[in-house]
């Protein structure tokens, strides 16, 4: 038999991986689960993609303010996209949480649906990792990819339920991972129906529909699928509600918790990582039953062939 | 060859939809929309079961609230309790969305998703039409299952976009259409992340979601779906907007509105129908390029075999 995931070493994290899919999958065993109830949830960034030193999307934000501000350069004295052209880190903190939301309503609303997916597609299609060499698009994980593959192939959907814009990863998710925009559940700005030149679209609007973190991520399972998963992949403590309520349902649960410890190959972090840190679900993994996935170890291939068996 | 659609009349509605399938997956062809884009839209009420002579959500409503106030007498005083209870359709008009929002909070509010899909199940394993002599989920459309069938072995992807509740709707969605939880979008309350005896659950919260209807379906389209649908079947108004969305995409689209004119085998009504009329809808249907779909006319059954070949 041809292994289904190659990129993954020998170890406890495959091992757990496969026997978790044959088990579920074998008709007449008894922990089997019919294919409509085969739903698996995964984080974004951190986890199917590298979000270091910043998210993707917040490069994407930065580019569009610059082009603002490059049409109207009194937006560059404003806040907060004076902190954000500055790369003034301390002032774009405080700031909070409001001022991030205007970031985005500033350079992703007013737009139609149609224009933003355009927009989004062609910065993806050429922008570069800062230090990696790469395409953003190109930092997906290899061992995810092939993972995604496996349960695809075993009757399994899998959602994405990030933190980030949804119509933003919706832009890259189909290609990158196969995972089709009506999968992917995210951060959203409400929309507005409008008639423009007799034509019927939606527009984005600067007003917030969902924040997709921590215990909204549950929440948005729930109003999105209706249905409660059997495996869940995480990277950080934004994850935790869903590994809980992923691992609480009855019959056989998976959940996965990837630890980024491999500054060889990729960066090393957990606490420190403001954005989005792991703290809590790595003190609190083995008491849970989430299964920790450690790059370095479990990981034979991060990106591509050419940084594997190392 | 089998004729995919017996309960539909030879006619143009029935041609107007084996043209248009045939035409979106006949590979080559001018029309041919690839598989990940063959998404239709559907609504629920009056669409693909029967929602006369009120949305059967209405009577499941009322029925919790004869429950609810058979353990708190006091309830029964209280509005809007009490016109739904007595019957009093004059006060039940005139208490507004806010009231029908607290009957909605009051009777679906509180549980966990599972508490509510167990009671949304037992009640319609047995509760009956006061007319038509069956159970409410008996009176889905047969002509309906029967698209829902053709578009699946197509290749489409339906999804349901109703103004009722999506928890409800998900209750017998997959066993009477074939359509899984998470391809059901519909009006909702939010939802909270709760640890209850160390089990991580999902509580129903008196707080408003969505109110799926107008110009919110084609939003939610966007949100849930994130891609144009290429075929849209509504039977009112609030079901315009949607229709309009779906065929302002490019490319070869079909809008289907069906017409209750039919009192003999179901019901006639439209613009006098005060829960969810239809009158523009009608009035624009020729100028939006909408098929009206005649009950009379272009069903040969509507419910099952017994009242085919009228």
């Amino acid at each position: 038999m041809t292994d289904p995931l190659p990129g993954w070493s020998e170890g406890p994290a495959k091992s757990a991986i496969l026997e978790f899919v044959e088990a579920v999958t074998r008709d007449g065993g008894s922990d089997f689960v019919a294919p409509a109830e085969r739903i698996a949830v995964f984080d974004n960034d951190g986890t199917l993609w590298c979000e270091q030193p910043i998210q993707v999307q917040g490069f994407f934000v930065a580019e569009r303010v610059k082009q603002l501000a490059a049409a109207d350069p009194a937006l560059a004295q404003r806040q907060p996209f004076k902190a954000l052209i500055e790369h003034d880190h301390t002032a774009l903190h405080a700031l909070g949480k409001q001022g991030i939301l205007e970031l985005f309503f500033a350079t992703h609303g007013g737009m139609t649906e149609e224009a933003f997916a355009t927009l989004a597609r062609e910065w993806l299609g050429t922008a570069r990792h800062p230090t990696l060499g790469r395409r953003f698009v190109d930092n997906l994980y290899r061992p995810q990819i092939e993972l995604l593959a496996l349960l695809r192939d075993r009757g399994f959907r899998s959602f994405i339920v990030t933190g980030g814009g949804v119509d933003f990863v919706r832009a890259f998710a189909e290609d990158g991972y196969g995972i089709p925009p009506e999968q992917v559940i995210g951060s959203s700005g409400k929309s507005g129906f409008e008639i423009v030149d007799q034509r019927p679209v939606l527009r984005k609007l600067a007003e917030l529909g969902a924040f997709n973190d921590r215990e909204a991520k549950p929440a948005n399972i729930g109003l999105h699928i209706g249905r409660r998963p059997i495996l869940c992949f995480g990277n950080s403590d934004g994850d935790l509600a869903m590994l809980r309520y992923t691992l609480g349902g009855e019959g056989r649960r998976l959940g996965l918790l990837l630890h980024h410890d491999d500054a060889k190959r990729e960066f090393a972090y957990d606490r420190e990582f403001r954005l989005s840190p792991l703290t809590e679900a790595l003190d609190k993994a083995e008491a849970y039953g989430i299964t920790v996935v450690s790059m370095r170890r479990d990981w034979g291939a991060v990106f591509g062939e050419s940084d594997s068996g190392t």
